[in-house]
């Protein structure tokens, strides 16, 4: 693995999920590898939990942590041979060697814009770097995946599962912006790699992108999705076609105890309450929102880790 | 101490200002016991004296620090039971419960609105976060109390004294913004703690809440009141009744060298020179306003410490 | 040294360049020198390489570091005697002395407004911090000079050389916006501590500080200024009389593959690619703009290493 900005990255995906887990359990083990090494997190948007997971991280593996957010640099140009006589003051080509020289490993946050698929789907920032870059990009949330959520998701099913081949279900949920697909995206490639009964529910005209979601079983009818289901993932995500469009006229798409029924709710956070899943579920024992928050740090260590053993 | 968000959190006041002071001349003493450990602060205004001292204190006990300016996240929703569909986009229960997870300490920093004096009497980001977090709250200051600064005044009167009761007086000063309420609750109840003569002085209409000042002689006469102080506390505080307004018309009010006459002059930075005290005080001997910024360290070290080993 | 803010505050140059270049080779050797120190880096406006090898720098050297946006805090007053009832809120006297209660050297970006020539000669709020701190400080940009990067600059020159005497030429180059005379200012005075045939090249009108530049070879021709070069310093800078414009018209003066023949290119970075330096050159091998922002790190380091020592 020379890079992690996509779950299938994972040159073993098992073996990668039970040794994230052990980590839990022995956090601090790895305290030496890290020592003079230095992470460095781009911030394109705001963080809280991929922020702290990750510093938490570092520290546990001894590394050395900076934060740039990037209203505190520049603006930086993507395209290649460009006249740079406009705003952008520095190339992303100067951008990622340099710090190159000052960090062992980057991190990145660029959401997407929602406005012009093509644009969202080259993740031209997260690849510019990898391009770029003279060590490991990390992604912490690009346009078109999540995988480091997607790591910590699937953590939290390894851990709460007692069925033989349990039955999760991804689903729509109601919000009222324009969500990136990057979340949904990454927890689908998760599933595939995993032993597990899979399904989507939406209404009709949320299709994600039919070549992520090709061979799975996809309902328009919540209620009968969600029957029997052992993990429910909730989750919003704007149109895929038309592009970037709020989907208005689903509010009864928000999860409540009656359909979750047996199942436990998962969610990567934050989440809007009584909007895409009803308090009752979020203050009780069936959520396992916080697991999966905390199994962010671990999830992240071990990238770090395999990153750095290579 | 479960959490420090008052200054009468404190099990014992006179021990924890004596071990404050014992930190001082041995600040690298505890440096195994934060080992692993982390604070995050939360910053919903900005600092100079409380970030810095509170950073090279962690640093004093081993400890990793985050500093989470509000901005660089989310808006936060407080209320209970709200359909979260306008702009808050993450409730205060999952902030801070997954804070929790990625911390040891929670501090946080956030000013009253000065605007409707019910709300600030609540605290609710203190509050909320006290309430669902599950590790300690320290207050960075919030719209109730700065119980840190309190801690280092006491520090400083308690180092800098040598009368058997030194006579200590609060002063209201001018200052051209509406500014809280936080710095003298805090003084005051402090002062409550120890032996000394304390007195207030400010304008007529300036009284500060009746319940916190009963039993304390408040006089409108300034020069009467500092005759014979061995200490004097300047800091300006808007109206408390009508709520929040600034006081205009006390321009005399400014502390000068005649008036301080023996007295230390103490004030909790940032000062407004030449209008709530003079260049010729602020630069000369009798100021203890750098002793005062100094004791933040030990101060919210010691804090930090109690709250570590309980 | 009491202070770096200029590079004329090395006591030994050449000692200091070839130390620095030590570091290099064993950047760890002094990992406990600054063992419970602090670096406090106050930036006024934003960095990214300063930043980072500042950082870089002191985490070899053992240190903490705090990063100060100074968005993330106050207002500065620097007048003496003013009356403190506008904007500022605090005073660059206190500033400057309450962060060195909690820093072991202070570092200060501040960029010139280039507004007016006399206010940015006074270097105000480096010349404060000078003044009023109580521990050293360290320019990492001033109105008035660049010296952490006129030493990397000195080291990368060194490292490179293969010439008895090289010869260096400063050449201006086009730039859309104006910019500050920080960068040549410094360059031009590690070129004067240093065995080198050095001469300046810019268009007609485009003359730097007269005081500056005096005894050194400047030409109005840039391509047999170029001739025979050994390394070409690459930079823009707005006119010095009048004060402060960009100079339009000279587009023509980028530095191609063709001007540069056998030299080496340098550029502080940031750069505008195919306006400042075309592509070719960034691209080829004749550049040496990385190595100079990875001497950076030991620049700063060395800088740190002698402050602590002193």
């Amino acid at each position: 693995m020379k890079h992690y900005t996509n779950i299938f990255d994972l040159k073993n995906f098992d073996l990668t999920v039970s040794e994230a887990l052990a980590l839990k359990s022995d956090p601090r083990k790895f305290v030496e590898l890290g020592k003079g090494k230095r992470i460095v997190m781009l911030f394109f948007n705001p963080s809280l939990r991929t922020r702290l997971s990750t510093e938490v991280a570092a520290a546990n593996l001894g590394m050395d942590v900076t934060i740039l957010n990037v209203g505190d640099s520049w603006s930086l140009e993507f395209e290649d041979g460009t006249v740079m006589n406009m705003d952008a003051s520095e190339h992303v080509k100067e951008a990622a060697r340099v710090i190159s020289l000052y960090a062992d490993i980057i991190g990145i946050r660029a959401f997407p814009g929602l406005k012009n698929k093509e644009e969202d789907r080259a993740d031209k920032i997260l690849q510019s770097f990898k391009t770029y870059a003279d060590v490991p990009v990390i992604s912490l949330e690009g346009s078109t995946g999540h995988p480091l959520q997607a790591l910590a998701d699937a953590m939290t099913i390894t851990e709460y599962n007692s069925s033989f081949r349990p039955k999760v279900v991804l689903t729509w949920a109601p919000h009222p912006k324009p969500l990136p697909h990057a979340v949904p995206t990454s927890f689908i490639r998760a599933m595939s790699q995993m032993d597990v009964e899979f399904s989507i529910t939406h209404p009709e005209g949320l299709a994600l992108d039919p070549e992520l979601t090709r061979g799975i079983h996809v309902s328009y009818d919540q209620e009968s999705a969600l029957q029997d289901a052992d993990f429910v993932y909730a989750k919003n995500w704007a149109t895929y076609e038309p592009y970037g469009q709020v989907a208005d006229g689903f509010d009864n798409w928000m999860i409540t105890k009656e359909k979750l029924d047996h199942a436990y709710l998962m969610h990567c956070l934050p989440v809007r309450r009584n909007v895409v899943v009803e308090d009752r579920v979020l203050d009780g024992s069936q959520s396992l929102v916080l697991s999966q928050s905390e199994n962010r740090i671990y999830a992240v260590q071990q990238i770090i880790k395999n990153l750095l053993e290579e």
